[in-house]
């Protein structure tokens, strides 16, 4: 399917599972590269949707694939648009047939949507995040609300007259369910229409998306072809397997690394997926050549996540992760998954040594863990300390750490 | 499926093909005689639906049937409610794969409106027409657009939910077209959903259609207890074969009698239904005894043309008709149908005989007329005129009538 793939910019190619429609005539509606020399001859940048569910809020590793393609576009000089899917996250699953859209207040969809950017970069130095929110030309962020709320009947009708039945029951989800008699109601057939009506009306020149996205983004392509504007191409990118190595990365099958987790924590879980894993990730999670890497596979491992770490959190905070990690003296513990985790809510900030660890009650008292500190007992991270009287200031200075006293106990810190 | 049937006044039962639902427990949302009951208890009037398509305009006495049906429910103080499908008749059919379906501009569906409801009585005295105009409590008249025009997606996606994919393609036409593979625009499935939501729009008890409708009346119902509403009835009546005797009275066809034809040609074609319609016709079309008819079947047939005829011409026309279809002296024609039409719009008003039989060619020049008119050879309806001077006012005075000229020439007038 990709015979041309190689032609296109390694910053595009890499990482593609399809690009549609992918014909290396010289039609910019048929072929990417095309499009590509279209837009630079006309001075025009690219415009690169990519859809964003605002029902969910915790960004994984997964997601920044599409993330991380979206920047590429832009460092390249085009438009990325995020669409915020605000209006069908509001109306959700109105026969609650479907227990995974939930329907969302006006303040919950801005309030995730929001937090979403943030985790993107919003309001963030571009060196540092997903995306490049500092150059105007090189972001727009849209609500679909915006040209779905006052869609009217006639509207509506134009749009599903541009597909049959037998179009939709040939999607592969729907197929199945209809084969197998488990309702399909009919709104659900709306959905892809409205996505590819979203490409309409900010009028884009590809639409990024997961493997699974392909009968939408082509919806979109027709759609815009009904309404008389240039159609867009589709660029799907795989969806990522999970640390358990056998199912997609999702935060309800608990396999996740979430982009917000402190860097050991990231680094940790990086370090252990299984080895099939390891080529997949630093191909869709860096940009490293994978034909320079060591033959032992245990440096491959440990150098993707490395550079998987620091992608998120910088090299600083990679480089120490690694370290604490190899340092951490885990005595009984197997892994760093069983140690428990524990809030420091009740801990009053500016915390000492000694009050912390009895308050977390890892100490029965301030003075058994005076006298736990000063014996040597007691690490952070890994990190021994001796002084009693050291101070935190905020629980920033704490969360993502972890806790030991002894050989046995241990607590990792959270909100 | 009818078993309480009898139950019912005659004024309703008579001529039902289906009623629904048609229970007889004491619940007012399953059993019609107990919506009724609750209806003269609370001195509320019932709210009975019927939907116009204002894409057509000529009425023929096959639609009749519903309306003699909704007539009897305001002549037992009902309210009428039409609905005119001006909205759908608008958009119609933006894929242009149904030829059945135009496009027509406002103005055309207001005009085709008007002319509707003139044809079935509006501005008239309601014991000559169809409806009953004069009683406002008695009649209400709707326009889908009032409501749909501005419908919302939400409210779209609200309605779709309502249904699912299985339920659509077990409806029979749809059904027929997925299994032999003719493509079914999603579009079409909106439609029995808007018909629907239009019983919810106006809160209707029951809605009446052909027994082609029971589908998208009983969705009706099903939306009206989705919105919270006492769910309508369905009274289906039968779709009324045409006079080949074979398949339903339809223009296309060309096999109908137009409530606008004059009251000759209706009489005509009426007595030569083919006879094992003539008590259908009796039972559907007039509320005369049918335990009380003659025993010979040429009386039935020509008490059926008149009765028919009568309902829509008044008996006195009706009489002429009869006696003139009688007299009428056909000479070497064998039927009404074979004498051409001429339109009288050359003739300048007052006309006089020698002149009208001159200007309509059916005479060489006036003096021939002349000669012809006193030689006693010239019938208007089969009627001998001896005076060449007579007189006529108005094209009125002779449209529908039959020319004559000796035994073999013979000219019906139109407009």
């Amino acid at each position: 399917m990709l015979d041309h793939i190689n032609e296109l910019p390694d910053w595009i190619s890499r990482g593609l599972d399809d690009l549609f429609p992918n014909d290396n005539s010289g039609d910019s509606d048929q072929s990417f590269l095309k499009r590509l020399e279209l837009s630079s001859v006309d001075k025009k940048p690219l415009r690169v949707k990519l859809g964003i569910d605002p029902t969910g809020t915790d960004i994984h590793i997964g997601h920044s694939i599409l993330f991380r393609k979206l920047r590429a576009f832009q460092d390249a000089g085009h438009t990325a648009i995020l669409i915020i899917g605000d209006f069908t996250a509001r109306i959700g699953d109105p026969t609650g047939k479907s227990k995974t859209r939930i329907q969302l207040s006006k303040d919950e969809v801005q309030s995730n949507a929001l937090n979403y950017l943030e985790q993107l970069g919003l309001g963030k130095d571009p060196k540092d995040s997903l995306l490049d929110f500092s150059i105007p030309s090189r972001i727009e962020i849209r609500r679909n609300s915006e040209w779905l709320e006052n869609l009217n009947l006639s509207k509506v009708i134009e749009l599903l007259s541009n597909s049959t039945v037998g179009q939709m029951l040939a999607k592969e989800d729907f197929s199945n369910r209809y084969k197998s008699g488990t309702p399909i109601s009919l709104h659900e057939f709306l959905y892809p229409l409205l996505q590819g009506y979203d490409s309409v009306a900010i009028n884009s020149d590809v639409e990024l998306g997961g493997t699974d996205q392909k009968f939408n983004i082509a919806m979109g392509r027709d759609l815009q072809k009904a309404f008389g504007q240039k159609p867009q191409f589709g660029m799907l990118l795989p969806i990522l397997v999970g640390l358990d190595g056998a199912r997609k990365m999702s935060k309800s099958l608990d396999n996740i690394v979430g982009i917000n987790e402190d860097s050991l924590s990231m680094y940790s879980k990086l370090e252990k997926v299984p080895d099939d894993l390891v080529l997949t990730y630093l191909n869709l999670l860096t940009n490293e050549n994978l034909k320079e890497l060591s033959s032992n596979p245990r440096e491959v491992q440990k150098f993707m996540a490395l550079k998987v770490t620091s992608n998120f959190k910088g090299i600083e905070a990679a480089k120490n992760a690694q370290f604490n990690s190899e340092k951490l003296v885990l005595g009984t513990k197997d892994s760093l998954e069983e140690i428990p985790e524990a809030s420091v809510s009740n801990v009053n900030f500016p915390a000492k040594a000694f009050y912390l660890f009895s308050k977390m009650e890892m100490c029965s008292s301030s003075s058994e863990a005076r006298r736990q500190i000063l014996g040597g007992g007691v690490r952070i991270d890994g990190k021994k300390i001796m002084d009693p009287n050291l101070e935190f200031h905020t629980p920033d200075d704490l969360i993502g750490k972890i806790l030991q006293v002894g050989k046995k106990k241990f607590l990792r810190v959270s909100t």
